[in-house]
């Protein structure tokens, strides 16, 4: 059996990720990494389902313990992705996807080196307008800051392996898919198979 | 408009490389590399077709001019790979796919660093076999000979970029096919997207 790998997605608020993301982890192989936090739950989240939800004093063990992949603080509450979760389900196999915002996403990629990245672009700065627009949600103010952030965020899309449009969703997952397989196929990742092949009656 | 992608593909004899192409190749934006060769077309064959039909002085003027990716001489002729077609092709966004066996493979990675190497493998040696005797018109001797021309070659898979099976035809299509949609959002391939996505109203 053949390690998993990490991957990690990234793309502005609006651009759909979570949509597509939703579609691909219906594969049995392809597991998502839950984040840790030092806030509160929520009414309705669920520890060890929307977040472990951590004391300060054990996420900062954890930092100090080198046992986060990369956190960040905001608003007084820590945010991170522990690494021995994802670890575990590497070693069985499975695939990991960590879905982060951009300079998460650099600090992993730069802690682990043979993790694939993905940028999900959406098709144009006005369709991401018009997709936060339709959520209703924000206010003119809010959705030009998420906007102007979004450009932010897509100016640095090149640091990614991949580059994907979110245009039609079904052509979205099987691109992230295509991804996906394209690097179990990988030939650092199926050297076993030529042994399999030549060896097993 | 980006350069289309040159695509390496070898595998054994009886490894069904050629149904597999056939499937992909039904897609509008993949060219097949037809060979060019010395010896005289067999009844049936087509100049363009099965393979360019060149004149011993025309080959040679190509390999002199390094107008061959790759040839080799066999039973008194010259077979060998053109190199103008693949890059008028590439040139035109569309990528091309060079069905060739391991030696002139390795010679047109070393030539093309860009090409993408894909070997197909048999699901087993013993498959292979079954596959081999299936086609009925080889005697037991030749089978003998090809099969271990068959580990040869497959114990020179971990050259290339990528490996797969063939097990299942839908699945080795897909396979295939993941491969050459991943190179395509490869970040190198779709960095014209970013800016597109940033500065197309």
């Amino acid at each position: 059996m053949n390690k998993g790998t990490l991957f990690i997605v990234s793309g502005p608020s609006g651009c759909g990720k979570g949509t597509i993301l939703a579609e691909v982890l219906k594969n049995d192989n392809i597991y998502y990494s839950i984040s840790a936090t030092t806030r509160d739950p929520r009414p309705g989240e669920t520890d060890g389902v929307n977040y472990h939800f951590l004391t300060k004093e054990k996420f900062e063990e954890l930092i100090d313990g080198n046992g986060m992949l990369e956190y960040a603080s905001y608003c007084g509450n820590y945010y991170g992705t522990p690494r021995k979760p994802v670890e575990d389900m590497l070693a069985q196999g499975k695939h990991v996807i960590l879905e982060i915002e951009v300079q998460g996403a650099l600090k992993v990629m730069e802690k682990c080196p043979e993790a694939v990245s993905v940028f999900i672009l959406p098709p144009s700065m006005k369709e991401l307008r018009r997709r936060l627009n339709k959520r209703g949600t924000e206010t003119e103010d809010v959705i030009e800051r998420r906007l102007e952030q979004a450009g932010n965020e897509i100016r640095q899309a090149d640091k990614y392996d991949y580059v994907m449009i979110n245009g039609d969703l079904d052509d979205a997952v099987r691109d992230l898919m295509s991804i996906i397989k394209a690097q179990e196929l990988k030939k650092e990742n199926s050297e076993y198979l030529i042994n399999e092949v030549l060896y097993n009656a």
